[in-house]
């Protein structure tokens, strides 16, 4: 008989079944084929220095001074994915088929290259090496703001096959929508209606919950908060966001301790859960040199507050959960941070 | 370069990306390994008749006559399961902690046994079996909103590994709740946004179109359809349907046209598609027992419209959809219905 509790998440009102046995199967949960041995083979590929010429002309590069574009000599890269899924070409043309509305797909897909060498990746990085990942994500998410088209811009990284991947190198998508994706859209919007009642961020209350109760702390250190959400949708979920409210990553000044703090959590993540396979989503404030013609967002910068979801892929989906939206977690968040903290549980 | 389009999903709002290139690689598609080979070993397992002694005592079955309770001669036969996620058993405590929300673990957690014989799946039942599948549930629907802790009954099925399960004989999940799962509480709630704009149901909105353009048809009787939504998430999906406006399952009394259309839809799913692994979950309306008393749901009966979602799990799902909610369906709905029409595309 499993002991268990129903959590709301606070943000979206989704709730979580969360199983509250202490006795957690570990070798079982850490023993799915998403955990990867690192190989000691060198290997290279297209996107290793050297390669260049293997890969679409790069958007933007962070490079070593007197290199040429598209030659060896960079820190991080950017270009364009060779077969996007949107296209950057067109106007954003919106119709409707009777009831039904549609979109031609107007987008841009990026990829950001996040280190010259094979195999490796955020734990082992540099703190500048990991600084200057976060400044071009900064960077680009700037410039494809310009495009009043793009209505969203969502960065996200995957880890290994579970996560949709096949390629080792360390690398992140950066993707321009006309529309916002459902999962930040049901937090903005959850968002916009905590405040108009409280007239407070629903974020801030988090962190200042997660401050004072501590129960559910990974890493922090007075300007950024990593913790395992109260009603985690998978084990060993863990979100980053700044302890003071901000509403735009590509605004934050304070790089270095979040470039420090991503690479603790990724290390103790890679350590203590057997290098899982992973996902890193960016949920940021939506597009405003769009927005702010409709009036809509008229609260945002007082009711979003932008944070990093890191969620490491050590199970499939159960069929409930795909056919439901209600997830079923086997660890508790205040268990999963004691782990990630090292300490005994 | 991918030719695509952003469609919105009429009854959510939630936009998916279609690639709308007509090269499908289907070899590609249906080689993954969720796709299985029917084993002619002959294998015989718990939920086998004659082993009923290994499974806990049987809450409903359709039986024979003269047969007694957890003995052979069963048709249909619903045990609860062994380990559930939440407990029958309690009152629900409703506490806050903090700014959080919890219930204590309070459900019902049942398995419908769908035939007695293994390896016997859908399209293969004779049409009286698949009519006892459906009637079992609309009974059990009713016995557990009876009880008014349970404000949602959510009933799902899963099909090979790739769904969660590693049971191969026929059987589904009939989970009591005390909240409503987050994808069916989505649908609620613009389900009745939609119905206070222009007092009609969007589900019968969407019926009448897909009858018009006939484009996204896979069948239809007069009583029921099954089409492939205009925004699907994934390769495949089909939703089946009464096209006449009914908001509860449990109340359909045409069981014999749905059974019917459910051994014609998943036989054409398993022949078209190689067998593949896949999940059906029931969206019907939630215990008015229970909600009633809130005021909430007056417009219900006008508003919602059960309907039950079929999804074929030919690959995993991608980091940008997990991420973002944002699904990339790689095969157009009106190519996937001629597909499974057995016409040319």
């Amino acid at each position: 008989m499993e002991n268990s509790e129903l959590r709301r998440d606070p943000i979206t009102g989704r709730w979580a079944i969360i199983l509250m046995d202490e006795k957690i199967d570990f070798d079982k949960l850490l023993s799915s084929k998403s955990h990867r041995e690192r190989s000691n083979e060198v290997k290279a590929c297209q996107f290793c220095e050297g390669r260049e010429d293997q890969t679409p002309s790069e958007i933007f590069a962070l490079r070593h001074p007197n290199t040429e574009p598209n030659a060896p000599g960079w820190q991080v890269r950017v270009i364009p994915d060779k077969r996007p899924v949107l296209q950057i070409r067109g106007d954003i043309d919106n119709r409707a088929v009777g009831i039904y509305d549609v979109l031609n797909g107007i987008g841009a897909h990026e990829l950001l290259i996040e280190h010259p060498q094979h195999f490796v990746n955020i734990p082992d990085f540099p703190l500048e090496q990991m600084k200057g990942v976060l400044s071009t994500m900064q960077n680009r998410i700037v410039e494809l703001k310009k495009d009043p088209r793009f209505r969203y811009i969502i960065v996200h990284k995957n880890y290994g096959e579970a996560s949709g991947t096949t390629l080792e190198h360390a690398y992140s998508h950066i993707i321009a929508l006309p529309v916002t994706p459902g999962r930040v859209k049901n937090e903005l919007m959850a968002a916009k209606e905590y405040y108009s009642f409280k007239q407070r961020c629903i974020f801030c209350d988090v962190v200042r919950q997660e401050l004072e109760q501590k129960e559910r702390i990974v890493a922090e250190d007075g300007n950024f908060l990593a913790f395992t959400p109260f009603a985690s949708r998978r084990p060993f979920e863990v979100w980053m966001l700044p302890e003071k409210h901000e509403t735009f990553f590509e605004q934050n000044s304070n790089q270095g301790a979040l470039a420090s703090m991503l690479i603790t959590v990724m290390g103790k993540i890679r350590q203590m859960l057997k290098n899982p396979d992973y996902i890193i989503t960016l949920h940021s404030g939506p597009n405003i040199n769009v927005s702010r013609r409709r009036g809509y967002w008229k609260t945002l910068k007082s009711d979003f507050h932008w944070h990093l979801e890191v969620v490491p892929l050590l199970r499939s989906y159960t069929s409930f959960e795909l056919g439901s939206g209600f997830p079923i977690n086997s660890v508790p968040p205040e268990i999963a941070a004691r782990v990630l903290r090292e300490e005994s549980f």
